[in-house]
């Protein structure tokens, strides 16, 4: 399973993931939205027909904020969701 | 309405939507979704708790590709779905 990639400026955990079709792309969105509503973390996702890109920002949003275990704990689950 | 705004290097229509809530953004995406995958073409989107950023390209992808009649149509048809 490949990483996420820290960030800086602004700080951030990143990864893309790649799919073989646009059904198996909107399949996982489905399950990250459902996700993410059911732990109430809406992180910034872009995609288009056989990508997603994750963009996980700290929840503290202060500029001294710091990816923590909270976040490499919410890609983790992203990770499984696949 | 807010208008589509047409943008260079590489060309393309891009619209911001903006939204109250997760579950009206969410709705949104879904029905996006549907029309895409009725259609076959795939915008870049992208995403967070309260808004959706669409870009079209060109069906034509080669360098020369311009903003057609085609691109606005689909445009509109996105508007609709709001």
């Amino acid at each position: 399973m490949d990483k996420w990639n820290l960030k800086k400026r602004p700080v951030c955990l990143e990864k893309r993931f790649e799919f073989e079709s646009y059904t198996i792309t909107r399949d996982f969105l489905d399950r990250l939205g459902d996700y993410c509503e059911k732990v109430k973390r809406y992180p910034d996702i872009s995609f288009g027909k056989t990508y997603v890109n994750i963009t996980l920002r700290p929840e503290d949003d202060s500029t001294e904020a710091k990816i923590t275990s909270s976040e490499h704990q919410f890609a983790e689950e992203i990770d499984r969701l696949l």
